[in-house]
């Protein structure tokens, strides 16, 4: 497998092998490790030092099941530290399937006049993928769903896209990277961390795989994957969460709203209360239920990416039955819905819709707009006012400028003193007095607030892998801890970090992940050390942090937090510091 | 002396005897320690837990000249750690006649409709101050140049007043705290640092003293005091920048443009050059002649504060002979002149007064106009579109607020690789590219980036203390560490920052400083002991940002400044991280 630089200093690109130091390293763990070695961790994160990597996982293109996952690294504009924006779509399995084991965006043109795209396509000929420019600066400006059929139409409907919208084009701190699903909606997003504004501020508007006539990935012991690739089939179509027809599948992630609410977790109002009255209304139930009343039928959900068999995507649909969007998830109908007090789903289906087009991160902006109705930009339940404000993002006017550099941001403009950010990064839809060990995952990883980095809500909400008590602050420090080292191997591994719920219930799910992972790497694995190269990742990630500037009084939840006590439990967050000091302190 | 209480929670107020820790700590010494002692450092800075501290300085409110200083201390909402903001008025010495060492403004009110004025008043039988609230609703959302004439109206014309503009109401980054000058124009500024949103936060729309009767402050040994004050006055009176007639007397801060301009250190268009065609235009020498013309007679300028005989401050009239604005300082000129590439001086005039009228720092506020600029949001020399801003800033429109939260966080909004900015703070008026020793002081000082922390300018640009070259970067760092310390000390002692030209140089003028203190201290300071006071203090401050989560790391220069040579030098900022680090590391 190779390393593939593009440069955009001068459209030179370049192909490497991999190093021996990275010979094992995979999505995240390669990505961390080369912001680590390649990125100046004080640079300007939208200047010509910073890099984009992209690497999917050690499985992904493979048969595994539910495991097109991609890792995109960079030092982020919204935290100023590194970041791992994972997503899952056909683009992660097209490059591992070319042998590129990391795609490099590097440098940055000395003018700023042209955006351009790169065209990857695998060579027969010299049995390698090689990388053709084409001019794309008339696709910008513009709606991320009118310019995908024009590169569709132009490369054939069998290829990959990553892009960005015009809020990468305007340098916001909430733009992602746009890759298209497999019905070709561009819908799935690396979207956390503003890294849409790093592509765009290098000029690269598209980057288009094609991976046609591509060998695949090889493994060094098939029998032993196939053996873990079962193993992990049967765990997941065994489990409540995943199975076909289980919560995931019927309701998607957004089956959460209830499960939260009912826990006093769902932050509401910008994080005023942990209960939302107009929950239900935005739930997964209350989508599964009005596509069926709207379609005349029972829909379940479908894959966003090849291989999946969880298939967890939903669509919500029109009263004339057309789209209305493609996908609303647990974080996106909580963000634009109880965090706003707006309980109108097709108000929140399309406010997804809007984010989706413009190149939004959906957390970022509902949270920013949230704290902007908390400032008096409007009243909370004005969904009206929230389109057109999400609108005026997508075009850049003045106020839709001020809400675009994220949560943090928009609190010290609109004077806010309840701004739900760690390390500059908004908070995802789990309130930390109600949840007590997700709230150290937001206060001390790597990332900023990221639920994803360390999902103690399998025990503490779900009863999955144990049931913990929520409110209780006991244990909880090791909890995160142990989450995060584990999601730093899975978000490497390539799987999708929903096989967590069937692994950490079902034994030989684990088991599995771990064979699939030796059968094609050819190493010997244990539990043990797969946990051990998560935690590897994590001081990688914590070193370049350190060397940004992020010390370790960073790892804290805002001052509200420990000061308002939350409806409906009446708490705070409570966790000590030295607790919290110990999650990496004792890794 | 006392220390003064104003706890906003429940409007009460206490009076504490000055504790023995304290006994020695005056102005900036004070502010700091006690926000040291007293705010969670992790605190948010418009919340219930920061606090507000104004203390004089040692000499202010006695005969020694030019020391009407006021410290204000706090937590910064601009910078996120500790902040010293100094103003020269008739407040601070109002405040110290009446025996108050500090006054501390504390909590917050739990309901947020109403302001609140305090009166503060010399009680003649009690022999303490007291204080009195007002409901001050009324008076809110208005130009401050309105509201002041009410309340001398209200309060008699002697008394002294700090109050801050609708940018603070509005919780901006760049809020100032306004005090009014002799002439009771509110256009005097502890302008930096957000301190205006902090005080507004408290819901506390005045301070208004009255320090009739007040007993002033006592001296252990006024002979020592007598004899140290003749020194100075000599000083300030021989020496050529600050003598009547002087440079700063004739033309004031703003003397400095063709000096920078002329040594290529004038920052323009957004710190892209260090030269600007349009400097002379928007010269102190200019406003002289322009005043000259339009009045029909030399103009020399006037003391911001009672007992100034250096006597700067300057006014900029109409060609109707009225007032446009008074003062113009060089920063100012600078901010919204060649930072924008605007060359109009009347245009300057307007903008310096609509930021007073609005309560904004003009520094910040050009900085964040001059990155806007550069990230398109109108071009560089109009200054009709740049007014147009302003007022919005003042309005608080949604262009006005993403300009409101200062340099770094508008380089956010608009997707700008070149923000000028430390530790969150805009940069001021020199060029570190062009004059090495003060990007040292820029990058390293506990406030973010701020000239008057370090003003190492003296040796570098006007050849007092000595003649170094300004692009040399040798011996820099023990540079910027004498003039970090020795300022400490001298916005801890009360006098203007503006009497080191003559101590510096006339060594009679420093020691006449020393024995002014020990005049009134009863002490037997040295020179090096004042010295030791001053890195003490930035000690403390040190360690309040380090708590607060601002590391060493955080002590650089933007990216750009080591990358991006300046015309017409072309040189880039090549200070070694290492000299940076020794800055601390060694004091």
């Amino acid at each position: 497998m190779w390393i593939l630089r593009i440069n955009m200093s001068d459209l030179s690109t370049k192909l490497e092998a991999v190093p021996e130091d990275y010979k094992l390293l995979y999505g995240r763990a390669l990505t961390s490790k080369m912001i680590l070695d390649e990125v100046p961790p004080l640079c300007h994160a939208l200047g010509p030092k910073n890099k984009l990597v992209f690497s999917a996982g050690i499985v992904t293109s493979s048969s595994a099941p539910t495991s097109a996952r991609l890792s995109v690294g960079s030092k982020s504009p919204l935290t100023g530290g590194i970041k791992e924006s994972n997503v899952g779509s056909a683009w992660g399995p097209d490059l591992a399937s070319m042998l590129v084991r990391a795609l490099v965006v590097e440098g940055m043109p000395e003018k700023n006049d042209v955006y351009w795209g790169a065209y990857i396509k695998w060579d027969a000929e010299k049995a390698e993928p090689v990388v053709e420019f084409f001019d794309a600066t008339e696709y910008t400006g513009q709606d991320v769903y009118d310019i995908y059929p024009k590169m569709f139409e132009k490369f054939g409907d069998k290829v990959s896209i990553a892009s960005m919208g015009t809020a990468g084009e305007f340098g916001y701190g909430n733009a992602g990277i746009v890759f298209n699903d497999m019905a070709r909606r561009p819908s799935r997003y690396a979207g956390r961390g503003g890294l849409g504004s790093v592509l765009a501020s290098k000029r690269l508007k598209f980057i288009i795989l094609n991976d046609k006539g591509a060998p695949g990935i090889t493994m060094v012991d098939k029998a032993l994957f196939d053996e873990g690739r079962k193993k992990m089939i049967d765990a997941i179509r065994s489990h409540p969460i995943s199975k076909p027809k289980g919560g995931l599948n019927s309701y998607g992630t957004a089956v959460l709203v209830n499960i939260l609410n009912e826990a006093g977790g769902l932050p509401t109002r910008n994080f005023s209360s942990g209960r939302y009255e107009g929950a239900a209304k935005t739930s997964g139930e209350a989508i599964f239920e009005t596509n069926k009343e709207r379609m005349g039928k029972e829909i379940y959900n479908h894959a966003c990416s090849p291989g999946c068999i969880i298939q967890c995507s939903n669509t919500l649909y029109n009263e004339d039955k057309s789209e209305l969007t493609s996908c609303i998830e647990y974080e996106s109908t909580w963000a634009l819905g109880a965090n706003l007090g707006i309980d109108n789903l097709d108000d929140i289906g399309l406010m997804v819709q809007l984010c989706n087009a413009y190149g939004l991160d959906t957390i970022e902006t509902g949270g920013s707009l949230g704290v902007a109705m908390d400032g008096g930009l409007l009243p909370f339940g004005d969904s009206k006012g929230a389109i057109k404000l999400i609108e005026e993002m997508g075009k850049g006017t003045g106020t839709g400028r001020s809400l675009g550099g994220g949560v943090e941001v928009t609190g010290k403009i609109y004077g806010v003193r309840r701004v739900p950010a760690v390390k500059g990064q908004g908070m995802p839809a789990y309130e930390p007095r109600a949840v007590k060990g997700i709230g150290i995952t937001y206060a001390t990883t790597t990332m900023g607030a990221d639920h994803t980095a360390g999902y103690t809500i399998c025990p503490e909400i779900l009863g999955v892998s144990g049931k913990l008590d929520p409110l209780s602050p006991e244990g909880k420090a090791a909890l995160s801890r142990a989450f995060q080292a584990t999601t730093a191997f899975i978000d490497s591994c390539g799987h999708c970090l929903f096989i967590a719920f069937p692994i950490l219930d079902i034994a030989a799910g684990f088991e599995g992940m771990v064979q699939e992972c030796n059968g094609v790497l050819g190493t010997s694995w244990t539990a043990d050390d797969v946990v051990a190269y998560g935690a590897q990742v994590l001081k990688w990630e914590r070193q370049f942090n350190e060397a940004a500037g992020i010390s370790k009084e960073m790892d804290r939840l805002p001052e509200f937090f420990s000061t308002d006590p939350l409806p409906p439990h009446n708490q705070v967050f409570d966790i000590p510091e030295a607790a919290l000091d110990s999650v990496f302190g004792e890794m």
